[in-house]
């Protein structure tokens, strides 16, 4: 799944192939750094050295080619295939390693038929089969499988409509604004959306919610197409029959399988603990959603009516773009097989001396088709981090905390792995110390990162340990990639700096990837990494190890990189005297939040009363900025310091969970209910400015005051 | 010609379509306004109702078609007849009127090849025909006239040359320093670039420089096309066969009959004093260049090998733009005629009684095929106008100031027929206290004007005292449309308000219309205006009668507004006690424009003294503030103050011209060298800086302060 956002350059492939394997920097030098978190740095420094050697290039190279050897969805013998690859490769670097098996709800098309008809006449019948020209730029070697499903939305139901067609842009709730704005309805239409600007399960639960009868989602050329740069195979880009596939889950609503909300769909899970279809809760779309390639879109919105759309809505397809209704109809019938099936994570655990305190790492292994960077680019990396780690046990290495490495399955089609593993072992995992993600863990060169803020300086310390293919650390070119606008997380207004912080900007998690149940529903401090790069074929049948050796990463370079960046966040994080968690800046961006809310509730002209929430932040940063003195010189016996500092972040969780949605308990950090992708900060106060609602909005107030309260008073009770 | 900047919307052409003739303001209310200039508006106001019910849409709308029934290129038969047109209406009004011949250079295509070959492959074959479906949206009823020319550029020598193609964007300075800055050299190459950003003469005028051996300018769909809206005829942008003809004269180095700088082209001048080849200065292309329309570049451009553009040099046509040189070969063979040919300005003249001081107001005549908008939606306004003075002239109204009425031919080659006519009464000429220009005067309902500073406040005033077909004022309407963000003039650093400006913005001016002679050749003080919409068909085929009722002003009624404002300005300049200059406002200008150009110099890293331009321009502000305070409270007899402030102008000339081109003499305002149509302030000044020339910008420093001198001194000279 991913949240993907548009990389715009496209650095010379060359300067990556002229370095196959980057070396480690030399051993542990005779001035052993001073780290966060670490009394004395001297062993780990040499622990270190040893892991840094060993993530191969080469080897990562293999995984990744066994990995997308075959389409691998989720529950199918493929994906079982790579189950079992992954779990050889955790024992043999000496991890307790088990095949997880779940039994969850989940959409496999049966047939898929998308027709238009202009005047009567018939001018479009998909979807077309994914395929580019064999005898130019090399072609493609994957496209003809016959194991590829046809390019369907998960988590749409069937259904045949036909219906007049309107165009809605993004599908954003301002397009949807827009659209009535202008006297358009979208009442009983099929609506067809562009993908892009927010999470497609949302356009999905607007378009419903405004009464349209079917949805279709295309990729328009301007987004990630030729507008872009070049079309695979001669480029990186989405060429004109690829498809993006994904979920059109309601996923801010709860992700994981539908079914069970909060319980984990083990297969001793009695029938009568899933909910009925009457008792589901709004968790998916009513209406049929599928994707559509700019190909077959393109002749639906050329021959359609009405007015010209607003001319920021206009794509990059060869004509001026109307919005509808009128002329064309489009026929819709979509059969879905929703049955139960059977999914595998894979859970590798080395035994730490704290065992109540573990930290997690995972990436998910289930692709839409190949998957070749969405996400086996990151499974890749992650074994050859277990590789890693393996050496290290060798040598006699033994983490002072237990880590425990994820391969979730399903992600694609909500986070279904990582979630029902997470609401199995709540109880347990409440008191991880951190998870560490990577879904798109190779696609170019450009480093980036999410965290929460008390994870961000621990990130960048990190990758300051790192060398760069590109020369220098991952730290400095990271800074050199931002200061040139790169990077996938490199626009969206959760990604700006909340000051004061001046260092390169990481953004903060919303959702679409596997950290939501770990950050979001049980409050385990999270982050998510990833290498990227132009990458158009997302969720296609060409993200595949073609494209990847072609476009992202040749030598396997930044796949080494991505292992010793992972692998350096799991073994500082497992062996730390302090956690390093830094609840300075997190309580300085809290205090912050509050104060854009308040101008936003201004704007609004809502009558809000914020003093409590005003009084309870600042509390939490100064007992934050308070217990950042006390880390930096902790005391000799550290167990209740870090007791305080893992309890501290489950504290900010509220058990009654946000408003329509109790399954996500965060109160600094969600999904929008309108963006899906894009993080919301606290999300029950904005939400309820948004939507005007002060009632609601006075509520989040004192539940974020409570919360804050709750946390603070940990901190604060730690003896200085 | 006209300078042509993108505009954003569409007004409901219902909207015009409801009022059909928009009622001039009841007379002369019991209050009379305090009009500037005026020591008793009293006696004004009653001419100005009289005049005000005068011009009347419908017969604008017969000028119209009158005017655009047949292709009517300056020099042509159909050109003479609608001159002996303009004459007869002159006449019937009751001006002096004359049909004043020059004998100038024009260019005309004898035969247009451009073939384009992939690999020896024959790809594209042209120019096609300008051409739309007759059976779709009405089809366009001029499009078979044989009398319309091959589309091609004036000034473009003839000339053969077959070479492979670079892409250049708009070539601009910038797109070719880029070009070599990524390694792609021109030299020897068939230069492929788009219209917009500059004048077209300058996408040549460089490419030249950079040794490319010929030049194809095409109408991107990103520009004027599609992409803007929808496609004549169903909307009023660019179909894809229609080209934009055009001059490609070096028009920054001098305009008018390039073999007579200076001089007129009167039949009686000898052939001896026409510059032979040999001494031609540099103001024309000497290798060939010919405009396309995006259906024959399109194969290029998708042929073109080379590495990707840069993004932001992608156009809307649907694949990735690249670079070139590699695969396509340009084959171009131009043969034109450029032998002397007749052009006829129509002149007349209403005798004042200051005959030392005229008036001057003027449009030009001829199209490139039919121009409906550009240029005689000017001369179908004007026509109403000079209906209007001949009403009053009937009776009994004789104004102070000589008034004359030019219908200029040849602008489209080059402002040939206004510059000579200038060059040959420049002594006259030189005393004239204004020249009021119109162009494309009616494309659409939002109006706009550039000028010099000392008129912004005039033209504002005159607005206000003209009714909108959309409600209010024009000026009423004219600050809406600006608060949305609309007008041709809309955007562009020329047109920026200088502050202490509050008020509606007026551009500055450049060059590209019949005003450049006036202003910057003998420092008339002048203004341009229009009244702007979405128009995509400039200098093609479609630029006609179809066109115009179809999107522009189907009921005539913004001609009849054109028509009043342009009358208001030629009234109130005419009869004004004082001449209403705001020399307030020019020094506050002047003094900012040195302030900007001290911080380019700064950044340039270049050491200047700009202290004595920095004085004098204090003086000259000082100077204008005060002679302002006289303007309001006169004296009795105003001569004296009227000649110091008419020769206030005249004494921002520089003798001896910018470097480069010593016919641009105006030290405040030119096109800029690398612009061609925006304006450049302090331009020998500004420009020295851009070429990070010390010696010229501190010369040119010295001039601008002795021309500032010269002026605040006669401004100082009058008894307050």
């Amino acid at each position: 799944m991913t949240h993907l956002r548009t990389f715009a350059c496209l650095l010379p492939l060359a300067a990556m192939a002229a370095c196959a394997q980057v070396s480690a920097p030399a051993a542990a030098s005779a001035t052993t750094p001073s780290v966060f978190g670490y009394r004395d740095f001297t062993q780990q420094a040499k622990w270190d050295a040893t892991f840094m050697a060993v993530p191969d290039a080469k080897l990562a190279g293999e995984h990744l080619k066994v990995l997308t050897s075959a389409p691998h969805w989720a529950s199918s013998p493929e994906d079982y295939a790579t189950a079992v690859y992954v779990a050889d490769k955790f024992k043999a670097a000496g991890l307790k390693t088990e095949i997880v098996p779940y039994r969850v709800r989940l959409t496999k098309p049966v047939s898929i038929l998308v027709e238009a008809f202009d005047d009567g006449q018939k001018i479009m019948s998909g979807p077309t089969p994914e395929h580019v020209d064999p005898t130019k730029n090399g072609g493609d070697p994957f496209q003809d499988d016959p194991r590829i499903l046809p390019a369907f939305n998960g988590s749409s139901p069937s259904g045949e409509v036909t219906a007049e067609v309107v165009y809605a842009n993004y599908g954003t709730l301002a397009d949807f604004k827009k659209l009535a704005e202008l006297g358009v309805s979208v009442k009983d239409k099929i609506v067809l959306v562009r993908y892009g600007e927010n999470f497609r399960g949302i356009k999905a639960y607007i378009a419903e919610q405004y009464g349209a009868k079917g949805v279709l989602i295309y990729s328009d050329p301007a987004d990630d197409g030729y507008f872009r740069g070049d079309e695979y195979p001669k480029g990186p880009y989405r060429p004109a029959s690829a498809v993006q596939r994904g979920s059109v889950q309601f996923l801010p609503i709860y992700p994981g399988d539908p079914d069970t909300p909060g319980v984990a769909s083990t297969l001793q899970l009695p029938a009568s603990s899933r909910l009925s279809e009457s008792q589901l809760q709004n968790d998916e779309p009513n209406i049929p959603v599928n994707p559509l390639s700019w190909h077959d879109a393109e002749p639906i919105l050329k021959a359609l009516g009405g007015s010209e759309s607003p001319r920021d809505w206009q794509g990059a397809l060869p004509f001026t773009y109307h919005l509808g209704p009128g002329k064309v109809t489009v026929h819709m019938k979509l059969v879905e097989d929703n049955s139960l099936r059977t999914i595998w994570d894979v859970i590798g655990t080395i035994p730490g001396t704290e065992k109540d305190a573990p930290v997690i790492a995972g990436n998910h292994r289930d692709a839409w088709v190949y998957g070749a960077v969405d996400p086996n680019s990151g499974t890749a990396a992650m074994l050859e981090t277990v590789h890693g780690l393996g050496v290290l046990l060798q040598q006699g290495w033994k983490p002072r905390r237990t880590i425990i490495i994820g391969s979730w399955d399903a992600e694609e089609e909500g986070l279904i792995g990582s979630t029902e593993w997470v609401e199995q072992h709540a109880g347990e995992l409440a008191h991880a110390v951190a998870y560490f993600n990577t879904d798109v863990g190779v696609s170019g060169p450009s480093f980036d990162a999410s965290a929460v803020p008390s994870l961000k300086e621990f990130v960048r310390e990190v990758t300051k340990s790192v060398p760069s293919p590109a020369g220098g650390t991952v730290y400095d070119q990271w800074k050199k990639d931002q200061a040139a606008n790169k990077g996938r997380r490199g626009h969206g207004s959760e990604h700006a700096n909340t000051p004061p912080e001046k260092d390169v900007r990481i953004g903060n998690l919303g959702s679409g990837s596997d950290y939501t149940p770990f950050l979001q529903h049980i409050g385990v401090p999270s982050t998510d990494i990833g290498s990227d790069g132009p990458y158009g074929v997302y969720h296609s049948v060409f993200d595949n190890y073609n494209w990847f050796i072609k476009f992202a990463d040749p030598t396997f370079v930044y796949e080494q990189q991505q292992a010793r960046v992972f692998g350096l966040e799991i073994l500082h994080m497992a062996d730390a005297d302090v956690l390093p968690y830094d609840y300075d800046l997190y309580g300085q961006n809290i205090v912050s939040y509050l104060t854009t809310a308040e101008e936003q509730a201004t704007k609004a002209k809502l009558t809000l009363d914020f003093s409590a929430a005003d009084a309870a932040a600042k509390r939490f940063a100064a007992a934050g900025a308070a217990i950042r003195a006390v880390q930096a010189n902790p005391p000799a016996h550290t167990a209740a310091l870090n007791v305080a500092l893992r309890e501290a972040e489950g504290a900010l969780l509220n058990p009654v969970g946000l408003p329509k949605r109790p399954w996500y308990k965060h109160t600094i950090y969600s999904p929008g209910e309108f963006t899906g992708y894009a993080a919301v900060v606290i999300p029950g106060v904005t939400e309820g400015i948004e939507a005007a609602d002060t009632e609601r909005a006075q509520g989040q107030i004192v539940a974020l005051a409570d919360a804050l309260n709750r946390s603070a008073a940990i901190l604060e009770a730690v003896k200085k």
